[in-house]
């Protein structure tokens, strides 16, 4: 990859879709793509899976139907994603990222696979980037101010150095740059109190390296943000370990899944409540669009050479709509040719730091 | 502490109270410790606070006025608590658990101060439990059974090894059976997926802990739960350690806070939707009861050899008197002796397991 490339928008995105991921496979991923490509003219498709089933797809504009003998299930390990199943709509999907001679055959790829082999693919495929030990997934989550606040790592890595938590907090700035239009988007480390002696050795320890990166300008540190601050909207970006991020986010969808289900409790104990419920029923409707998780789906696996987005397994065609959507923006916007230049740019302006680890890319 | 004691109820519960600690000090404590003689006549109030402070209580029943001359401050350091003020209201209200000659004259200690001092100040006033390497802290959330799920550690402990953890499920089965009178509670481990090999090298030895004390018939082990099960009640008690659960309760705290902004905004929008409030008040009356959190104020220091419990520092008289309840609860049913008998028998019957740390306590 270039490092002097433009960063002018992309006139073409090319999206390569998984069209066989997720627990509804093509009756979701088709109509979402058929969709898509009549509401954006400047997109060109590939669509990845068996042929029996892009049979729906042969004459559609823009769209060239690549297909695949085999089907990552959502509960395959991902040694039989890996190893066993090599000609899988996922895998072939994903290999549309690679640089044959300096060009790719698509900007991004959108599975709604299961998690652990499109991550293990794709790393395995792709790589990691230049400065980067190991991609994380990152996701939004909508906040009191009306915007999305950027939440990574989700999963991919239990244990995380404090460099892992830096260069998360690189890669999280370029995509929120690229995806929601701000430029210097602010970095909260997710903590257990706002002071900077709190929390484990690795997390002071990723504070200092915040703290230098940010000196050196090329991060907008806020601090040390709590599980609260997420639904506050204080930093736009927050980072932690997969470990403590995936706990935050099934609690976030555990909670508002029992809340959605109290409110319905009581809205149908007699016929009394029903009667408000009818009454209220256009506001709870505005209520519920606003916390609908379908408008907020599609996760960015960040890091590797290549742009890959996965779409929640039980994805509708809206919301798998939504996961092209953001997949077409990043692409659209060269997130991954700013995740490279932020990581090179940020980790060369670091001072040296004490600590054992190289925090600087090898030259 | 007698191994075979009677674990018969307690006819007579003393509550020792810090009367100053919290956000409004004895403008709510008082109140509260008022209602609270008159709907517990077989309750003793040990009320600790300034002279001045004391004065409305001086003439109450069952009460004895125990007077300090310092307060331990919100934002006090747990340095200033423990070393300059030595005779604050906290420490002084702690003490009264403290055993001279095998009695002590409180059973129960309750302070809405700060948590960083009361539990600094209780560990090294009451020392830790035969067995308990670490005091945790354990507070319970409502899940859609219509029950509740404790949880802990919920931020004494940044870092936690698989025994802590084994520990913490022990002490977390004995407030469980103490309190909310389930005998054999189950305990899940916090993880990020439900199967056994998911999960960082500690969670997958604390795992390996687990199944061995179930094994033993001395443990209720339900296996991994994720952070959605809190809230799904599939476990009734949830073990981690305090860095994943403060992130996991202030994550709670957020969200719901969050969720009712956006019912107040969606409601306050215009007349029709004001109108539409109106009519659905008395069901959203009821929904904001079932989940307000005052009415499970009251989080419990486990592990020390004193019954020691923590409310909000911003909670009202009502939801003092709720901490209130939990401790009498605790203390009514023997919690110290319970978890002192649990832990003995537990570590006593485990089976030796590969690992450096002892599991046993010391004979």
């Amino acid at each position: 990859m270039s490092e002097s490339v433009s960063l002018t928008p992309l006139s073409r995105v090319r999206l390569a879709v998984d069209c066989m991921g997720g627990d509804h496979g093509p009756s979701v991923t088709l109509p979402a793509c058929r969709a898509f490509l009549d509401s954006h003219p400047d997109v060109e498709l590939l669509l990845v899976g068996t042929a029996d089933a892009l049979v729906p797809a042969a004459h559609w504009p823009r769209c060239t139907l690549v297909t695949a003998t085999e089907v990552v299930a959502m509960d395959d390990t991902v040694e039989v994603a890996l190893r066993r199943k090599k000609d899988s709509s996922m895998r072939i999907a994903i290999s549309q990222l690679k640089l044959r001679d300096g060009v790719a055959k698509a900007d991004a790829c959108i599975s709604a696979g299961n998690t652990g082999a499109l991550m293990a693919l794709a790393r395995y495929l792709l790589k990691t980037l230049e400065g980067i030990d190991r991609p994380a997934i990152a996701s939004v989550i909508p906040n009191v101010r009306g915007e999305f606040t950027t939440m990574l790592d989700l999963g991919a890595n239990v244990d995380c150095s404090a460099e892992h938590l830096l260069q998360f907090a690189i890669m999280g700035s370029a995509l929120v740059a690229a995806v929601e239009g701000k430029p210097n988007p602010t970095v909260g480390l997710l903590n257990i109190g706002s002071e900077v002696i709190k929390g484990s050795e690795t997390i002071k320890r990723a504070g200092d390296l915040l703290r230098a990166a940010a000196a050196s300008g090329h991060l907008n540190y806020h601090g040390n943000v709590e599980g609260n601050d997420i639904f506050e909207g204080t930093a736009d970006i927050v980072v932690c370990d997969g470990f403590v991020g995936n706990v935050a986010l099934k609690t976030t969808e555990g909670l508002a899944h029992a809340l959605s289900q109290f409110i319905r409790e009581e809205f149908t104990r007699n016929w009394l409540t029903k009667l408000a419920a009818l009454v209220a029923m256009p506001v709870l409707k505005r209520f519920r669009a606003r916390v609908d998780p379908r408008s907020y789906n599609g996760a960015a696996l960040l890091g590797l050479q290549g742009l890959v987005f996965k779409s929640h397994g039980s994805a509708d065609a809206y919301a798998f709509g939504r996961a092209l959507s953001r997949a077409y923006d990043a692409a659209h916007n060269r997130l991954l040719d700013q995740v490279h230049d932020r990581i090179v740019e940020t980790l060369q302006a670091m001072p040296a730091l004490p600590g054992d680890q190289p925090v600087r890319p090898a030259a």
